[in-house]
């Protein structure tokens, strides 16, 4: 019992979203500049040095079509995950196109049980919604962090809908930026 | 224009909603028990004193389905707008059960110019959702304040889906509750 309670408190999935206030992540020609909105809020912190924050990330774990669009920008950005373990979860014939991503197309039960509470502690899940939110039924996510941009976008992917299932949330923080978006996170109840 | 300017400040018209944090203001069986979350966050504040803080709103606007479930709780827990004044909007033929109501059927930049401009400064649009986007698409609606309760519903009828447009906000404020609800404040940019 308090084994596994210590492996609990030491692993964690956390679903990480950004989306608009109506809750889309992505606009139907997956164009991506309105993250970059020009809003201003002076109560606001300045946002936080991501080299230092995604060190404390261990693995990434994203659908087919996030990972498509990941490659698709890091033409014109760069790979946006680093060397960071990446596993790609997909029945499709991806062939990863650098080192450090492995494609899973199994159970993602036995994934989180064989594959990343083995090998990490601190998993970030980025998309798209259909996987987050089949990680979220199967009781798999321990925590979401939503990122709000101020815009409404009126159209697109939503983020959460239609997960067909009540789940209470714990709020854990909440962070105000100085470009206007702020920070959700919750612990998932289980 | 200076006077253009100072009466756009005196009146204003905010879009007030409750929902999860999928974007959800009512639940399919039209109960309302996820409203009391058991949540509690140390952070946060304590809920202001909603006396005082009613006082600052002169007059509510909201759709016949609104209006008809708030007439089906008072009867369990007394009408909730006190004696302010109450726009209903609707075609239907609806008979006001209480003085200080009031229906109306037109055009609803008639009712802002001719009805609430000259008579009141602070306008809370209260729902349903179909009035809000309404409201929000014929730049009506100054302000969002959303509240987030920490529930994900799964179901229901979503706040904002669909609203078909595209509208950059501006964060006024954000604050985070004892109970773990937090209040989203965005001005709509016209």
């Amino acid at each position: 019992m308090v084994k596994e309670e210590l492996t609990k408190e030491a692993f964690k999935i956390t679903a990480h979203m950004v989306s608009s206030l109506d809750g889309i992540i992505a606009k139907k020609d997956n164009s991506a500049s309105w993250f970059d909105t020009p809003d201003k809020y002076e109560k606001g912190i300045a946002a936080q040095d991501p080299v230092e924050f995604l060190k404390t990330i261990d693995c990434y774990v994203m659908g087919a079509r996030t990972y498509e669009h990941a490659i698709e920008l890091s033409k014109s950005y760069g790979w946006a995950y680093g060397d960071k373990p990446t596993i790609v979860v997909s029945h499709k014939n991806i062939k990863p196109e650098r080192k450090n991503i492995e494609v899973y197309s199994g159970d993602l039960h036995k994934l989180v049980d064989e594959k990343l509470k083995p090998n990490y502690k601190n998993v970030w899940l980025v998309g798209g919604a259909e996987l987050i939110q089949e990680f979220i039924r199967l009781k798999l996510a321990d925590e979401i962090r939503l990122m709000v941009i101020p815009i409404i976008l009126g159209d697109g992917t939503y983020f959460l809908n239609g997960i067909g299932q009540e789940k209470l949330l714990h709020l854990l923080d909440v962070v105000a930026y100085k470009n206007g978006m702020v920070e959700l996170r919750y612990e998932i109840k289980k």
